[in-house]
């Protein structure tokens, strides 16, 4: 049994909420406020997550806005992992896998050394790159399946010789890979036509979904179509449109305080819409 | 034109070599007297620097093995990059990938905050994927294509529905979306009966073949194969049949300048081999 499914389907049921909060922090965006500290990255992540604990399923770490600064970016990362609230579950939208070898040192990186509770991957060199992943039964591993971008014409949606997309074919593989319930893929809100055919092919599988927001998924039919039988085992991310709110009308947030209550309204409208479909 | 290109063509044409070193630095494989060191990783890979500049065409660090340790790893991958020689390539080895405004933050961790000239990448996503990776008209962009691992068979090698396998498809993408010459592939050294035909299908591509040595590779079939019609454009990957040289009889290195005698000794056979075939 998976323990980091346990975590995040408790707190799903409790809250009605699937909202995966994703700090893709970016210090050319972040608030004129937070410039005065010496971590604006460690300072603008910590409000957002004061703004939302109260309503979020997860936080989803981005670790490409980390990286990009080396490593005080990764100093911030490992900052920003202190300030999560327990109860709530952390994953590290990584998209690593390599040969075996290769692929168990990143699983080190992301479950032990960094302590997430989950992490995504991508599918391209098959099994033996995934499983260093799977191995480890107290964590969940979203696989790459039907992304949200529009890149995903150009391999994930292409026709295999069985007359199937690749992306069907990496959803029934990994469905058969995981183990202990530790199984889940990511599937674009994008891409709502065929999001409820890929929740049946795959009931028992954790569904990421991103592109809600800046990338124009629909919330509603994500929420609807993405979740499993019981209403739970689905996280819907939202990272622009949440963290970088609209500033009010005089043209920038004047204060901490001002962006927090601009966050923490957000979070509310779409918690608000969450519940209203499940 | 791509700078990296032209750096690691006038480098494998003087030394006639192809070899790629690979950084695969695990700090649980280093041999004892490193032990002795504040940081036993990076005293390695000077080590091997040292031991191999005179006959590498390049040095691939393999950012798992650095991760796996969270900051201070990356501390030594920092401190490894300010000790290879100016005239060697370097490569991220980071298949890295991801949305659009994601890839362009991984673009800038590996090109401009750490300098490497060329870094690897996974197709999975599609175009918008990795067009902010080649963008940087500079550098070298290595895309998964055919990899040296047994799980290339469950969706590499699976067939589309025109016939041709999946890494055929992302080999002619691949040729179409780079720019000024900066595409690359990574074709696995194990797939010598696919090689010829992959060189032939991609003639302007940049070629980086690892699964020499400890996958069971030939290094004479890559050398062969693998290079374009000038005899360049090609590196060949060797990490742990390298760094981790076999111990001498008594058991193990007694001293740092032991192991660079093997390291090195190794290196001049492989450039050796290498240089009958050129």
């Amino acid at each position: 049994m998976s323990l980091a499914r346990d975590k995040a389907n408790s707190r799903i049921s409790s809250l009605k909420s699937l909202l995966c909060v994703g700090l893709d922090s970016d210090p050319d965006k972040i608030p004129a406020p937070f410039s005065g500290y010496e971590n604006p990255v460690f300072e603008f992540n910590r409000t957002v997550i004061r703004a939302t604990s109260d309503v979020a399923a997860a936080y989803k770490i981005n670790t490409a806005f980390y990286e990009a600064r080396g490593v005080p970016g990764l100093q911030d990362m490992e900052k920003t992992l202190g300030v999560i609230p327990e109860a709530i579950m952390t994953i590290a939208d990584a998209k690593r896998a390599d040969i075996g070898n290769t692929s168990r040192k990143y699983a080190q990186a992301f479950f032990d050394h960094w302590s997430f509770d989950a992490v995504t991957v991508a599918p391209y060199m098959g099994f033996d790159s995934l499983e260093p992943f799977f191995a480890y039964e107290d964590k969940l591993v979203f696989v790459l399946c039907l992304t949200s971008n529009e890149g995903s014409a150009d391999f994930e949606e292409q026709l295999m010789l069985d007359g199937t997309p690749l992306y069907r074919s990496v959803l029934g593989k990994v469905s058969s890979w995981s183990r202990s319930e530790n199984g889940g893929v990511v599937v674009g809100a994008t891409k709502s036509s065929q999001l409820g055919e890929i929740r049946r092919q795959a009931p028992g599988l954790f569904f990421l979904m991103p592109g809600v927001g800046a990338q124009g998924g629909s919330l509603d039919e994500a929420v609807d179509l993405g979740v499993d039988t019981d209403r739970q085992s689905a996280l819907i991310n939202v990272s622009r449109a949440l963290i970088y709110p609209e500033a009010p009308a005089s043209g920038s947030f004047l204060s901490i305080d001002d962006y927090e209550r601009a966050v923490a309204e957000e979070a509310k409208k779409i918690h608000d819409a969450m519940r209203r479909v499940l």
